[in-house]
């Protein structure tokens, strides 16, 4: 399977951090973005930027600090966007409606596939966002959490948010699943009733109540999702298993491979 | 509405980093984790542990350092774990089941809740997981993300993936949602119906089809999701411009409040 494409719509869904104090977080933040896809970061009036510690930081993402856009207020940051959402951890007596990330992205997601620009919007390190900059978006976001330890810091916020984002764009991990080739029900059939067979051979079933042991067999081999592969080893397994109660091999005798 | 506590099983799911080499990723790590209610931390193998620099990235979740196990071999990690997660980036060659974050939280956080034991399982920041230790775990998680850029950080790893289970124990943010008090439809027919009148007494719908106007005005304000009190104000609103229209008030006059 080939590796899937970024969407091309995630160019609409810019992040924006509001009045950050250290640019370290900027750095962590544009590489977070860039983790999930994300690639336009405005910054509202950032105590220090650019600089080598935000470089240092963003890791491989140095280019969305290249290409960051500056302002000096949140409105210019979002003059274009149609939904703005306001990450917040505290308890607003706004009438904002309030959803966690998972409620928010299948909206965020639509409108940026139709073209609209969606902003998700984080606040100062130490203060959050002001009550201004919240009336200044028409969503509320809050990240579910640990309610007496909410101390998640700005850009693992932003990691959480972009994930969240990411997580409904359609893009799979299936590329990254090793070919495997599962064997049918037939076939772990005809298996268990090689296993059956061996251990009626070998004298498992005296004293035993064979029809048990061998649903519980059939149970634990179906549970298990068996692959072709590991049929043909366990098979050979028998076969040899058989051979030795013939006779046939040494119980220490070198197998083939060892001769 | 109560805060609501964190569930007890939590307890039974712990965060294994396996020989990390910088002391600041496990003091993120154990902050991530308390933000998501998690408390249980095991080290395998740590290059500098305990360290100043850990408990200062560790922020408020310095207890979880100071509690956390610290073992020899990720085997002793896992001992007594039923359900071990290796979280993993790369392609492996390996037949253990691959499945997102998404997909596998939903039987971790029903295991845990049964008092059976699960690990996360982190590798090293530069090497991640060894082929042996993943053969330790029965199940691989990858964070979907940009496939040409997979840079997630390690503590940010731990960030998204206990975000994930947290978000799958049914603790919601509706503590922190404004009481509000939803008008019902037929108040917001009876605000839509003074709003016409209104419209009407001042000319508004000379030459204008009202019919039509009404009928954008009623879907606008169904969808808006309005609440009692912003129907008061809209209502006082309404009767003010009525009163204006019949004389009553000048159009700079100051109200009632300015006076």
């Amino acid at each position: 399977m080939n590796k899937p494409q970024v969407p091309d719509f995630l160019k609409n869904i810019r992040v924006v951090l509001a009045r950050p104090n250290h640019p370290g977080n900027i750095g962590s933040a544009a590489r977070a973005m860039k983790t999930m896809g994300l690639s336009r970061l405005y910054l509202v009036e950032p105590k220090v930027f650019p600089s080598d510690e935000a470089n240092t930081l963003a890791s491989g993402a140095v280019d969305l600090l290249e290409h960051a856009t500056v302002v000096p207020s949140l409105a210019e940051a979002l003059q274009d966007v149609t939904i703005a959402c306001a990450l917040t951890s505290r308890r607003r007596e706004l009438t904002t409606p309030l959803s966690t990330p998972r409620q928010t992205t299948p909206e965020l997601v639509a409108r940026a596939r139709d073209g609209e620009q969606v902003a998700l919007v984080f606040g100062n390190e130490t203060f959050g966002l002001s009550i201004e900059e919240v009336e200044q978006c028409n969503r509320l976001v809050t990240i579910p959490g640990n309610p007496d330890y909410f101390s998640l810091n700005l850009a693992m916020a932003v990691q959480v948010m972009t994930y969240e984002l990411f997580s409904h764009t359609g893009v799979d991990v299936d590329y990254l699943r090793a070919d495997s080739d599962a064997a049918a029900l037939g076939e772990v059939e005809g298996f268990c009733g090689h296993l059956e067979q061996t251990m009626d051979k070998i004298g498992y079933f005296r004293r035993r109540n064979s029809e048990r042991m061998m649903r519980r067999m059939r149970t634990l081999f179906n549970r298990a999702g068996l692959l072709r592969e590991e049929i043909d080893i366990l098979r050979g397994f028998l076969k040899q298993v058989q051979r030795a109660a013939d006779g046939e091999v040494r119980r220490d005798a070198p197998g083939p491979n060892g001769e």
